[in-house]
């Protein structure tokens, strides 16, 4: 590790790293919401961010920190969901090759979306121990380097420049909340607003049914996520060391949230702030909306961390 | 009438006046539809405008308009769509009575809206005459001001005021596209390109099923729309004189799309872009995508209307 923690300094150097490949995302409000919470919102839109989530930021902040030898041999990861876009989109930028390790019998939109980004795709069995041989294999012979979706110092600055332009947008934040998944980003959004807003109040908020931030937090130490069961694909990750030592140190609460309340914080942010959500970006609203997290009278930062959802399958909808 | 016609000078007041009141909205990208498309497409997004519509703008310009004395009447209308809650938004927002005509049977989210915005409800038989006379009734009763949806030219400078934006954070197009309903939008929106930018081609765009533009474009005379089969509701509208003037000033083409082209084209801006858009907002990239209107090459301006969908009747799902 470069330092005991993340600076404000790795996130700084990391905006002007990403700054020409990723978008500065709008944020959103809406009234029918902030009457709702009875609290003034800002959504930080990272599902329209480019690949539909914040992940392209750490990602690219990641391959672009390469040197040139280093880029020259590729990068690797065996994420198929939004941060394999990212990194794939990442290499393709700088002209390196990615190799995405995917569990045979994974959606397909997946892998044509990466494919298009131009990853390389090699196919593995169904579980976390093929995936990480996969990715081991790839690496062995290429001279790839890992990009890890949330353990790795670069991709957690990438990610917590999302709350810097937040906090730029919607200025005298008094609490901001993110869902938790592997923690990649609450680490960096947590060193950006305790380091930029030391007197906003910081809050990760995950799935019940996928709670190892929560009973970590809780118990002191870190509990790893045996079982996942939560509709919040993107939060089914357990926390590594590093990312539980960041919540340690810059977060105030961990809330969690039911399936229920995630499905219905979707629909009602799709209904009021006309953008597509999926279901790990409603999490940390549905904190908010269900009263697990106390907003009132406050201005709250919420970020919205993606949008790739399959039409055909809404958790409202009578199911094909 | 004012003039002969919308001028610069009419859009550049509207914008002064209603600044505080509504969005500046945001323009969207993708590299997916533009390569598609083989084309750079930005879409001006007022699915994120005030009430979900691009509407807000003309019932705010023409509402704050008013003087103190015609205000303080209050202001009417006969629209239980978009623009019913635009006229209830701005109307509660200068602190004036909004009446709004709908007829029986309407559906009940409609009215909630209009309700929540302060508008004052009064239903009517479910026919043209009677929501008119309706109308009519209140303004003998109140002396509120009609706000027509799309045949005043306050309105239509309002709706205009969306093009400016774009134009200033889209330079340099080629090309426009709107949708044409009654004609407010690109009445507005066509005195804003050919005054701005006078070598970009304006294009309006309708569905087959209520083209009436389309007919009166290419005959040189109005011809009212009878009937209308589409499921893009916003735009089944009939052109008025003032409108149809305008379009054969400042329109250099009328194109119509298929049913099933717009719903194509709905589906893919929202996997595309991560915003909701309604069918009626998808009509004039649908053009782009079904090869109506040539775009290849050029960089086009798209304005997205608005995303007011009912999310348990989305056109590609099964139906409860």
């Amino acid at each position: 590790m470069a330092s005991d923690f993340l600076t404000l300094a790795d996130l700084a150097a990391a905006r002007e790293r990403i700054g020409p490949y990723v978008r500065r995302t709008p944020v959103l409000t809406s009234d029918v919401l902030d009457e709702a919470a009875g609290a003034r919102l800002y959504f930080k839109c990272e599902n329209l961010q480019q690949i539909g989530a914040f992940k392209a930021r750490g990602a690219t902040n990641a391959v672009f920190a390469l040197s040139q030898a280093e880029a020259a041999h590729g990068v690797a990861t065996h994420s198929s969901g939004n941060h394999g876009s990212a990194v794939a989109r990442a290499a393709g930028l700088r002209g390196v090759p990615a190799y995405i390790v995917m569990p045979q019998g994974a959606a397909r939109p997946k892998a044509v979306q990466i494919e298009r980004l131009g990853g390389q795709i090699t196919y593995c069995a169904p579980t976390q121990a093929a995936r990480e041989a996969g990715v081991a294999e790839i690496i062995a012979r290429t001279g790839a380097t890992l990009i890890h979706p949330y353990d790795n110092r670069l991709v957690m600055a990438g990610q917590g420049t999302a709350a810097l332009e937040l906090m730029e947008d919607a200025p005298d934040l008094g609490l901001v909340l993110v869902p938790i998944g592997g923690g990649g980003l609450i680490s960096g959004v947590s060193t950006a607003v305790k380091s930029v807003r030391p007197a906003a109040r910081m809050v990760g908020v995950e799935p019940a049914g996928a709670d190892d931030a929560a009973r970590s937090f809780a118990a002191g130490r870190l509990i790893p996520l045996t079982e996942a069961h939560t509709i919040a694909d993107g939060l089914r990750a357990s926390l590594s060391a590093d990312t539980f030592a960041h919540i340690q140190r810059g977060v105030d609460q961990v809330a969690t949230v039911s399936e229920a309340a995630i499905v219905e914080a979707m629909r009602a942010l799709w209904e009021a702030l006309k953008v597509i959500v999926e279901p790990s970006a409603a999490v940390a609203y549905a904190a908010i909306r269900d009263g697990g997290v106390d907003a009132r009278g406050q201005r709250v930062g919420v970020i919205l961390t993606g949008g790739n959802v399959d039409l055909d399958r809404l958790p409202w909808a009578a199911q094909p």
